[in-house]
């Protein structure tokens, strides 16, 4: 459990470095992240190097015992080299080129820009791969920002099609997977086919499909390069990359394969405000604190890469300047959402950025430091976090000793493709089912492992698939083989590999499991709640309903018209529908309820993780809550009663 | 009264075609319609005809006796088409080319398009013009869905120069037409007029419609080819293109004329979810059954076409994928949307499609069939029309013995034109007020024929033109010539045929015979209603109000600040203002009273039509509804208790 | 104060020239604008001049002894001149040519444009400009109109860099200026600059700010340009150019400072739906009158420029055309639209059009007379001024003997641009605060001046400042200096002249007078409303909020949370927050009356302005209103009741 901060030496005189440094240590901070935008300072004219500030900043960090996470400069490909080659820029779905002027405005697939990387990578690498104070890397910045993953280049193109070639051998293959008998789609050739955008209509969704998993392709080949450059020249050091929220534009999981580290970039009140698909009431409610669920959704989705590892790289420090609004979060939430993010297993947390810059894009980004380099309230809370660390001792090893959580959550990417591109109702999403499930499960207590599909079962207690589109081979035998409690929404299982309709019908490879059949599935317009009874409550299903065949199944739950909203058979449960937070609580109370589990049910405001012996309560709530551990316990940080935007650490005595 | 159904031989293998014709035959169906989106496994590279798969698919139909409808390829050019000549590709309203990998991807004003697709036309028609299961041809697919009869390419352009010559044979005489004076907008010469596309605010509103015009005058073209083509090959075989619900970018009459058969593609669920103008609660209220004058709106429209025949040519068979939101169709509503069909007079009604397919774009798109070949709840319903087709013996015969209604309401694609390019009021629609009046009507138990503004109007006692924006010379006459009550809704007669102000002032050419002068108009922002009283009870207008001089028309209603809102003069009526249905059905209700016509006021969600001595009643709603006819008659399928989603039919005593 | 008309004689019959010339006179017009979209008539061909119809309608009007405005047709390039110079369209955001066929299709900054403009205004200029009947010139037509300001063409790009390299002389000082060490966008020559267009995300707020300002400077080099030349050729004439309501893409101070008369475009009720930044329930509210303070806030900025000389160019005669929804004025808003911009200090107003014309564009555009020639309700009206005018006796030069407002309101178009580029909230407009402070203003009875932040402020009792976001040394030098009570809003004077954030901390050079500092700002999402108790009432903010350090600033309003919601010091004030004008009205009445103005409170829909000894009170409520001067006054026109729509007249005793 560590502090880090995001600095930029290269925007500030080099006179403040040394204080800048000092500062950083006294406050607590151990990891300082630099230069992953300072391309065109380092490089300001082709071959022209200036390394001379940088060193100079690395030692500044480096004599106050600050350890450096290297970043890569490769998100903003300087100007010189976008005149030099027109040809690197992404292309839009309209034909246009993706300008000069903010950043990520390279194609993954440019030949010529993978060149370039390469080389001003390699001389990064060579550099400051074996210096004392570099003791981590992060490649490039957060891919996928700004929709920068799909590219209709004609590199692009080209590259699609050998993808293509290598995936299907034969165009014939290609054809039969596609379906393009359909339609008259049929190719003779890779050669002949383009990036599945400028229909008339929707594309072939096979096609779209294959186009969006080239694309995370794309970005996983890139990134490795990166990755097998930094290695070679800088032993030991772990490289991470910074993932940012509800971002899916490539396979997360496919990309940290070839990292140490997975980090995210935290901002809970922008997401609340622009990603989440909360309700309007739901983002005033959450305003100023974020919705609790959103951080810890993430950290638990980040978690379950790189064996465990993961940080939070960009913390929000107080008000940002992204979202549609930008509400300022309350006193204490910067603390409260470091103590968050420890109590999900992350290694470090790390401020972004260290002082609010006066000028360009973001400079109505709070930082640590006001731009007069006067303290802001995110700074004096990370100051009081970095104090209680030191006084309850707590190591960064205490990351690692998670105790594993009895759940598991099944999120796929190329799931949420697949419900994308063949959403069927306008806001379905997977990925929001995914997390209206995660979110009830937090609220009965529970600590969640968010895992893909291809991950161990064994071991867990309870099993959701909010909306696993597409059900592997393996994963059926591991459903079958785990003794757990399953639940399985609707959706899922329906679709094959290909996204073609599954054969048996959906679920597919649930259906003889689940011993039921989906006879017809229907998407409900906005204001259209169907209800089911259930535990004596109701059940309220919105965005989504089907009907189903249960020929082995028992009925749970029962619509107004009869029939089955719920559906079991053995320990597996299936939801013909799409609950509310609630009606998942209601669902998953009862799935936990009969494989053991202890519950408690939470405010919607307080929120609970177990690590490492200790059992932390988080209040994001504007009213007082009482909450202790149904376990002999002891409070380390305050205590049963808990202030709003208040932290209560509690030692867990039989741990 | 025959049914049909659709269905894709390519994408089933071929041993499964001969079970498929069976069940066909054994479910009562006696059409079916294939080959429309076949061209590329016709033709799987330029000039390789594969015919064997089509001549064993036709005989597969052929041997259980069913009758096929041939389908013409071309709304699906092929890639290697598209890559040799990217020039038959339609271009947007922003210049890009409209991409293959969907459909309907082509211009009708490409030279190269026509010819290619002269080419595989002639080819079709003359292997199977002769052959004794073709019994009908269906033209291309859908005109126009996916808004792709507006095409900006090179040769629609010179198109369009050409046209313009032709129909004003002077530049002088297109000047003065389009009033070329206002903005400096004057042309030197025919070959210097662009399409009306890419200026900074709205273009020259005769221009616009001059291209609608003329782009509607291309599709008219393009499809009189493909007919005489048809026509020379396969002689004594009808000819139909099927339409869609609420298109309106070609004039559907003139493309009818070159026609045996007007067909459509009802979906009433799409429909109301997607393009009726429906409010967000009428969409939750009819989710499940469509509301019930889209279909019956559509039956009477295109039964004014090509001398009465008309087919439904596909019926939806239970939820689809290309709403915005897709909800399933409750129980009965197959039944009784085919019923509703015949009633209005369908020859045949064809289901779309046989089975759903797992793959491609419309793999959630129910058929008659599940994917795995188990009758879904659709084909339960074909069946159970099919006995009771049988049972009652009604023949294909009845379809052309409809009852003349005694109300004609007039709509001309023209006249919605130029309501598009005039709104005046952001919500205005010519489309959405005759809809509106239409319903009216359909809930006074009035069955209604819709008609172009051109037909006969002798024998009509009650005559409705909802927002017949230009009233031509011949129209005024055949009104006055016609003894019928005339109600006549805001902004009739308020333009010339080259989209100006007609003269006299609105209504133009009715001013006289209703004795009044429109002296002002506004368009009314959403949440606005004037309200008047009328017959002791109050009528609400919205989006559209008028200020009239009523020099020699009485005042029927009156606004609360005294101006008229419905004026009368002998047998005509004027409504000065936009009235929602309840509005139409009061104004419709007397003046049908006037015309001494019987009226039955109907729940909403019941409705009624006559066919050949018989009442065939359809309750549409969740209730059930009591109904019987006020004449003399026997129920032959039913009584007077209609169940929820129930139809009963009656025959006339006296017919 | 005089009437005057705009008239198009080539939309007309010559023969009805005459009459139209007499009718004018008759009715009390004095003045008639003439000829400004007349290029392709005047010159049908390149170099073939045809100037008969308009020698001939000039003297058809100067027979009269009416007046003309000579208009130069520059804002509709013709045909011809398009093909043979297409460079001189402008191009969009997406790089597309904003083509033929409707109104202001050039760029500014095309040379080859300029050249044209330069020549046929030479050749107008040259013909009329000693023509006794010529009395005024209007440059162009409503710079901006339909977004027309920025334009990326190649010439616009090249006139860009050279721009800046006048005015930063230096690459380096850019770099600095601009930040461009942030995100890796440091240049190394200005040719190397691009237009801030078609970036991933967000392009450089500095960058995109001089874009703002270059594309003005373009207007104002272009104007200066026609000015020039018709001053040289028609001395003695004053030189107006019609600007529009709620434009703000160009600064219409500086082009007015090359200009004789600022005129503007009084449209109310298209305003009021379409610009004004109201709710939908205001939108209801005032959907036939416009909001009364829509017209006077124009009147009141237009007076703040050519040392306080101007003009109605054109008022709403009746329904428009342009709007989203365009309701009809009710019966009396034209007389009190005029008589409003007249106790504003209008010279003339001139109604547009002299007649409604019943082809092209505007067809649905009401004029004072009908399609028929017929006096249309705006003719009625119009004609009733006249005669009120004559009456009484008021002569043009009462426009400039208004009672100096003792209240300044400070508007820039250059802080408008800031907020636009960095809104931070997604509602944020200055422009939009600057109307609601002004609103709640005129609702205390207070005549406004509207100026810019440069003006002289020596005189005023209350400067108020709702946004001014930079605030230069000449202003807090102008506010220090004078004695007058300042309220100033939040953001002011937090950015500098770079858009950066100010030194020190905001508001900036405001931070030592107001004896506090911003902390921290937020933006609010629609329907978040903080509360703050003041003068025993409430101050309801929305949109923005502030949290204050007031270190020698007492706090006068608290919110609910005891952060400063209202802060003094002295004879300043700062609000923050964003009040609606319920909440400025509150706020600037205490200033007010801390300022010794008399103040009286009006009902929302009564406004009352001063000119010259008179007090003109107007009703725009659909209630009679009471209303008299609180001093000694003689009724002229009409009494203390006030019809609704009425206007009084009181001559002031004491004046």
């Amino acid at each position: 459990m560590e502090l880090g901060v995001c600095y930029y030496p290269e925007q500030w005189p080099t006179a403040w470095w040394a204080d800048d440094a000092k500062r950083m240590r006294e406050m607590g901070i151990r990891w300082v992240r630099i230069a992953e935008f300072a391309w065109s300072v380092i490089e300001p004219a082709p071959g022209r190097l200036e390394w001379a500030w940088l060193d100079r900043a690395v030692e500044a960090l480096h004599a106050e015992g600050l350890k450096v996470v290297m970043g890569t400069p490769t998100a903003t490909p300087p100007k010189w080299l976008v005149d030099a080659h027109p040809e690197i820029l992404a292309v839009d779905a309209h034909g246009a080129l993706r300008g000069f002027g903010s950043r990520r405005h390279y194609c993954f697939s440019s030949p010529v820009y993978r060149e370039q990387s390469a080389r001003i990578v390699r001389l990064m690498a060579e550099r400051y791969g074996h210096h004392d104070a570099v003791a981590a890397w992060q490649t490039d910045n957060e891919y996928g920002c700004h929709d920068t993953v799909l590219s209709y280049s004609p590199a692009a193109r080209e590259a699609f099609r050998r993808w293509l070639a290598g995936r299907y051998a034969t165009i014939e293959a290609l054809n039969r997977a596609w379906g393009t008998v359909f339609w008259s789609q049929c190719y003779s050739g890779f050669e002949t086919i383009d990036p599945p955008v400028g229909t008339v209509t929707e594309a072939n969704p096979a096609h779209r499909l294959d186009y969006r998993r080239f694309a995370s392709d794309e970005v996983v080949a890139y990134n490795r390069m990166q990755v097998e450059i930094i290695r070679a020249h800088s032993p030991g050091r772990p490289v991470a990359h910074n993932y940012m929220g509800f971002f899916t534009e490539f396979d997360h999981h496919a990309v940290s394969r070839d990292l140490d580290i997975a980090s995210w970039d935290s901002y809970p009140i922008g997401f609340t405000q622009d990603r989440a698909g909360l309700s309007d009431a739901e983002k005033r409610r959450w305003m100023r604190t974020g919705h609790p669920d959103i951080p810890a959704f993430h950290h638990d989705l980040y978690r379950g890469m790189c064996a465990g590892r993961w940080w939070v790289m960009e913390q929000q420090p107080g008000p940002v300047n992204w979202a549609p609004w930008n509400p300022a979060p309350e006193d204490g939430m910067v603390r409260m959402w470091t103590w968050q993010a420890f109590a999900h297993g992350a290694e470090v947390v790390s401020y972004f950025r260290w002082r609010q810059v006066r000028f360009a894009q973001e400079q109505m980004h709070a930082g640590l430091n006001r731009p007069d380099h006067a303290l802001d309230q995110g700074g004096v809370e990370a100051t009081q976090v970095g104090e209680e660390l030191r006084r309850l001792g707590l190591s960064v090893e205490l990351a690692g000793q998670r105790v594993a959580p009895r759940v598991a959550l099944l999120f796929d990417y190329d799931s949420h493709w697949i419900g994308q591109i063949q959403p069927q109702g306008a806001d379905y999403s997977v990925l929001h089912e995914c997390f209206r499930a995660y979110s009830a499960l937090r609220g009965l207590g529970l600590d969640v492992d968010v895992l893909p599909s291809g991950a161990p079962l064994a071991g867990y207690a309870l099993i959701v698939l909010p909306a696993q589109l597409h059900v592997s081979e393996a994963l059926a035998a591991a459903l079958s083989a785990s003794g757990a409690q399953v639940v399985v929404g609707a959706r899922s299982g329906s679709k094959t590999a290909r996204l073609s309709i599954a054969k048996p019908l959906p679920p597919g490879r649930l259906a003889e499991p689940l011993g039921l059949t989906v006879l017809r599935v229907e998407s409900l317009p906005p204001g259209v709640t169907e209800t089911a009874g259930f535990d004596g409550g109701e059940l309220h299903q919105q965005r989504w309903r089907e009907r189903l065949a249960c020929e082995h199944a028992d009925i749970e739950a029962r619509y107004t018209d009869g029939s089955a909203a719920v559906a079991r058979r053995g320990r597996m449960r299936y939801l013909a529908g799409s609950p509310d937070i609630a009606g998942w609580s209601t669902v998953l109370a009862r799935a936990a309820a009969d494989a053991g589990l202890p519950m408690q049910h939470l405010d919607d405001g307080l929120r609970v993780s177990r690590i490492g012996g200790l059992a932390i309560a988080c209040n994001f709530s504007d009213q007082a809550l009482e909450w202790s551990p149904a376990e002999p316990a002891t409070a380390l940080l305050g205590d049963r009663r808990l202030a709003p935007r208040g932290v209560s650490i509690w030692q867990l005595t039989n741990h």
